[in-house]
């Protein structure tokens, strides 16, 4: 299935979501594991899409939840930073989404300076996200 | 705010419906209505894109509900069956909201020729709606 770049600005303007999880892990140097993902959810009579969006951006996981929707995770840090922030950036979403998604890449920027290796950092990151999705003035 | 086509298409994709209602009304000849809706709903926040979608098509309404999301009814029949029907044949969905839409395209053409003013219209518009969106097998 061959994904026009615009058809993939506008289902994700739909259906994905930019989130940065933050979880407490007594590794890490600052205690916690910073997250972000890109997610977009299916169910498994459209998996054929989340293939086709992986194989467009060359990253990403289709996974299949017992019974439940399919969900393409962006992939790691550097696919995230190398692959989906550049294209985002590119070809800009046009729904109120793209708010998140300028964050979700300020974050990803800052992992990639290691930010997210301090305490300083954790706290930029978690402010960040405390703004992202949901926690969005609407 | 200017649209791509393939935008919209995979905009719809994510978040159009395509609906056929049937209900019971004593002043139509065979006893019900037949009310095809495509709508797009999105928050109050991200209502410039209906607009924008609403200029596009050249047809349909922004509804505001009462703190609720807001929608974008595709309008009228002839709407409908010259715009709306027209533009997703040329640019085909690519999730299998293309099977719904492909229902309510032969419902559209149904009532075009007058077909749901008769019982048995009413009926094989009603066997068909019963496929589309949770009725269809998934």
């Amino acid at each position: 299935m061959h994904l026009d770049v615009q058809w993939i600005v506008g289902f994700v303007d739909g259906e994905g979501c930019f989130h940065v999880g933050i979880n407490p892990h007594p590794e890490m140097t600052a205690g916690f594991q910073v997250l972000p993902e890109f997610t977009v959810v299916q169910h498994q009579r459209d998996v054929s899409v989340l293939h086709a969006l992986k194989s467009h951006f060359g990253c990403g996981v289709v996974l299949q939840e017992p019974r439940g929707p399919d969900g393409l995770p962006g992939g790691g840090l550097d696919h995230l930073r190398d692959r989906i922030v550049p294209f985002f950036v590119k070809h800009p979403l046009k729904t109120s989404k793209n708010v998140d998604f300028h964050k979700f890449r300020d974050v990803v920027l800052l992992m990639g300076e290691r930010v997210h290796l301090t305490s300083e950092g954790i706290g930029e990151i978690r402010r960040i996200a405390a703004t992202m999705n949901r926690g969005r003035s609407r």
